[in-house]
């Protein structure tokens, strides 16, 4: 049961009056009369847009492979029942307000009988290509596939992709997920031939990790999922027992599973339809340097603002570029890039092909935008409706020759050029904003390819056997994976000091080993220049504390230490992740961290490092020393494999791991088990 | 010369050519005919849409009011010169490219005569009331007046704000403001009634300070001023001596300075005309709580997590509200903030209006977001366009009684029930990103008032006959102002040490008074316990670093401190601006700074370092002791002042600041002589 393209349907609760969704329901699964028996079931007889209808399932002359279930709620689990009696197989629960344990029994009755249910409580389900149409709504048909855990938002994505004209190749709304999951849905799509984008609206993940794999399986079958969620502000209320916990239950973890797929995270619905015309439209993107053609200095340099916030950029161009397109334009006009055409457009609108063919050509850009009046120009003056469609030719034809996107913001939002421009893969918008928003984005993606959620071969997994409570079993485990920690050793009370000190190198530390966060409470004394110094610490300590694991340590004075705070967590969605920032308060109140799905390679640990505003202070900033990279991003890549591989355990730290010129140290580490999710 | 409403007209070079400029400028003249006298001169004598031209202005039965000038850049200023002489006193210059030094000269001599000239280089003007249509494009007549730098970007935003149902009062393209300015236009839309709202584009703002006034003045007179500017990313190109100009050189002044004027900053034209629909038709916000009411839970928490970006806050109703909504909502009904519909709009369209008027009448929210469907129902249904229209008339009802903004994303961007919305009252946007950038702004605007840019009476001006070079000299200038320093003594030579540490308490810090940067090239030593450490540090500075003023202070050595920066600067625009943020190296790389024009009071500065995201650190972050928030305000205003008060400085800088429990103490500080405009 595919629910693409059932040989027979037939609608339970059609209706004939058309404020009714039964009415729009039988309505639509009528318009494929011509390819499927299509049957209305109304137990009142009504006549249905001259169609007559059947009091009951079991007064049809076939059994229908696939029943829409548009009926009261009570009535729901015995029309259910009756339908699986006579073999029904597939069902589309369009119904609301069964209750989760009705709902949960009807499922299980479904499941039992070998047959499967989209919904209950969802908007329908829409197919271009087989004129499947059991939905509320009009649908124009095209390439975005859409399948939505909110119906609404369903048909708000499937109305702006008609408005876009992209149209919809397939409508999927999931409802209640009671049986048939959306990443089932999605997952369908990787060989349904019409969907070359898909959008994915979810409010919960439930398999994430799947998900990510489906996800990352379409991208590969070169089919773009987009994806839209919401609700990450009431994520935070999470309780977690490390920094790591509290940073990484926001949008962080969904971005980094959308940069493991492969897909675009979108914020709103709007942007998920301009995102999936350019990738419908545009060759993809090979690099972030972009060329902007306004016919107004004004306009090219909003628009030179808007992309740089989306993460492109709009580079000065050399002189032998400046000189060639300062040929095609009056003097005065701008020629560095931004580019001004300065009135040349209205003179010929051919400037504009030809600035494109000069830009595309020049290796200097990836790309050209084009802002203002074009597109505009014969709607205003009808004499100039042919030159403009010539020039939408060539623009067209140049993106394709150079594979580069030409992508146009118009003032127009509806001519005929802007028409043709779609058509010719010109992706073209009616502000700038959306051109921001679709190519940044577009951009990030065609520049990042999916990475195999596995470790690396040859590099060590985490032991299994240890049962990492306290600092000194912590130390072992993550040391146990090449992270370099200071000499110690455990000292209980001041007698047991010189003898431990003997075998390190001043000056020390003490720490109270069994707490979690130890400086927050005292637990730590730094700066202890000999045995002495360090007994008497420990003294003070444990008078404080009380008795307990203490650990002398060897305490790292080196210079031009940057302290980063390195984590690794069991993301209830989407499983092991890792997380890096530079440490200290104020970075954490700025929430400057990476995260990714774990385990991470040491090169991925590495991108991570450098995606933080604060990177420049690993990096030698203003004349210090620069710091040991590679040792960062080992340790990094080791947190990542231990939480990867090890299911027992919730959380785990090194905070601080103070990076320097020469080597990584892990200064504090911490370890939580999970408590129920035992391996 | 008000260029508003001239009692006659010539469009000198008036063309037959519906491609050439001419021909739009003499045809959007003639449309004013029937109020003022319109002339047409064009050389060859053509006849312009069935309307003879005279060959030159001298052949006119009299002298026009307003010359609007669209020939040739070469015989621009002969036509000028000649106009003057006839006696004409008022130009709008179409024509570009004239050179900057021949336009120099011919405005000389128009000014000369008394004359005033808008542009040249400019796209025209149009006035809704007097029928004035000097302009390319079509104009939408309404309540927006738009004065731009860019005469393509005016025509986007005349466009735009056409499409949105708001039109146009009247549109000035400045040009190249050779004499007429920007500012001067905008000053002259105090008093022009159709104009409830202005958009203003900029690219350089030439006397930032006084434009400053002029957007307050018209934000006092009800018409708010919605700015949008370009290129701050070059900004940034400008050298500066210390941290304070690296950190105030990008878009913060132009944000200071439009909060300073009660004017809101756009960053796209689409935004500034989606703004200027909320200004225009809802109440004023009183606050920041939104219900968002939607008809499907998708769109609802979409739209929450778009207003929450936008700073505003969706709050969980309380219970008495909740059971007040859900009363009028089926169960299984989202009640509690979103709210969602659940098909209740379907089956009753009377329950928005229902819910609307429980939620503005709750006190617990201070607008309303309708998301989804509402604005489509009688576009899809005719049978419910008149129930559709009546909740309309009910929603702006509600609007207007309760004084709250009721906005409406529709996912019909152009049905009836969507233009009566807006006619209504109630602002309607095809998107939720739409609802998003507009609210947001138009309640930051609504809950601050402008500020007068005045030293406050009564507190200590800074004293105007000091040369402040060096640290010894901006210490005495700045403690002047009421900050404290710690104690210092100046010393050259160890020799120095013994005496001035006697009038001193240890620990001591050294350092070399004369240098700017005193700690990147280790002119600072800290932790002295005693004299003679102090005199050894002092030696090893002297052999390092030479000869000079150096200074023995005391150290703060006060637990729980933090360290601000804060620095004052005259931006070669807007004048003086004080600057402060979280000191140390992070902190700068996150650019986590306020910035206001300067003076500020200490209650501005107050509200300046609670709008850190680093806050948190002053006000008792885990658990450390607050700090002295009003000692850290008043030196905030103190170097405001300063700055205000001393045109003969360019910079100053107190870097650290550290702010403890019981006091804030400058640490170091800069003061930077103004090399060219001294007082």
């Amino acid at each position: 049961m595919s629910f693409s393209d059932p040989s027979s349907v037939a609608v339970v609760g059609a209706s004939a009056n058309p404020a009714k969704w039964g009415y729009w329901l039988a309505r639509g699964a009528l318009r494929g009369a011509h390819r499927r028996k299509v049957y209305l079931v109304n137990r009142s007889g009504a006549v249905v847009d001259g169609v007559a209808t059947s009091p009951s399932l079991r007064d049809l002359p076939e059994v229908p492979e696939l029943a829409v279930l548009c009926v009261p709620a009570e009535t729901l689990p015995e029309v259910v029942d009756e339908a699986l009696e006579l073999g029904v197989r597939g069902f589309l629960g369009i119904t609301a307000g069964l209750g989760v344990e009705r709902e949960s029994r009807m499922v299980d009755r479904i499941r039992a009988a070998g047959a499967r249910m989209v919904g209950p409580n969802c908007l329908g389900v829409y197919d271009a290509a087989t004129a499947l149409e059991l939905a509320w709504g009009n649908f124009t048909p095209g390439a975005l596939g859409i399948v939505s855990q909110s119906g609404q938002l369903g048909l708000e994505l499937a109305g702006l992709a008609g408005e876009a004209g992209i149209g919809v190749s397939r409508f999927v709304s999931v409802g209640n997920q009671a049986d048939v999951t959306a990443a089932e849905m999605v997952a369908g799509l990787a060989g349904h031939d019409r969907t070359a984008v898909v959008v994915l609206y979810l409010e919960s993940f439930m398999d994430g990790r799947r998900l990510v794999e489906t996800l990352a399986e379409l991208r590969s079958a070169g089919k773009p999922v987009i994806v839209l969620t919401v609700g990450t502000s009431q994520a935070g209320r999470e309780a977690a027992l490390s920094h790591t916990g509290a940073l990484t239950s926001g949008t962080e973890v969904v971005e980094a599973a959308c940069r493991a797929a492969g897909a675009i995270l979108a914020q709103t619905p709007a942007q998920a339809v301009d995102v999936a015309q350019l990738l419908l439209d545009a060759p993809a993107p090979v690099g972030r340097r972009i060329a902007v053609v306004g016919d107004g200095g004004g306009q090219g340099a909003i628009a030179a603002d808007v992309l740089s916030r989306h993460g492109l950029i709009v580079p000065p161009l050399g002189t032998a570029s400046c000189a060639e397109v300062s040929a095609l334009l009056p003097s005065g006009a701008g020629v560095r890039n931004p580019i001004d055409l300065a009135g040349a457009g209205e003179r010929d609108l051919s400037t504009y092909s030809r600035l494109v063919e000069v830009l595309l050509g020049s290796g200097e850009v990836d790309g050209v935008v084009l802002t203002g009046y074009f597109g505009s120009y014969g709607a205003d003056a009808p004499s100039l409706v042919e030159a403009e469609l010539k020039v939408v030719d060539e623009l067209g034809a140049l993106a394709r020759r150079h594979a580069m996107p030409v992508v146009v913001h118009s003032m127009s939002r509806d001519s005929a050029a802007v028409h043709a421009l779609r058509e010719h893969g010109v992706p073209t918008y009616a502000t700038i904003d959306q051109v921001g928003w679709s190519l940044g984005p577009a951009t990030e993606l065609s520049l990042r390819t999916p990475r195999p959620l596995t470790t690396a071969p040859g590099l060590p997994g985490a032991p299994a056997d240890e049962s990492p409570d306290g600092y000194l079993a912590a130390r072992a485990v993550i040391a146990a994976l090449g992270v370099a920690f200071p000499g110690a050793a455990r000292v209980r009370t001041a007698g047991d000091v010189p003898l431990a000190a003997a075998g390190l190198r001043p000056p020390y530390v003490v720490k109270a080993a069994w707490l979690a966060h130890k400086t927050e409470v005292g637990g730590v004394v730094v700066g202890l220049r000999n045995a002495e110094e360090a007994a008497s610490a420990l003294d003070g300590l444990r008078a404080r504390l009380g008795e307990g694991d203490y650990v002398l340590e060897e305490m790292d004075d080196r210079p031009h230490t940057v302290e980063l705070i390195v984590g690794g967590r069991r993301d209830p969605a989407f499983g092991p992740v890792v997380l890096v920032g530079v440490g200290g308060t104020v970075s954490e109140l700025h929430r400057d961290i990476a995260v990714e799905l774990a385990p991470v390679t040491e090169q991925e640990a590495a991108r991570m490092l450098r995606g933080l505003k604060a990177f420049p202070l690993l990096d030698g900033w203003r004349g210090a020393p620069r710091t040991d990279l590679a040792a960062a991003a080992a340790a990094v890549a080791a947190v990542s494999r231990l939480v990867a591989d090890r299911p027992d355990l919730a959380e785990c730290e090194v905070n601080p791991l103070r990076v320097g010129q020469d080597g990584a140290l892990a200064v504090d580490a911490l370890v939580v088990q999970a408590t129920e999710e035992k391996a």
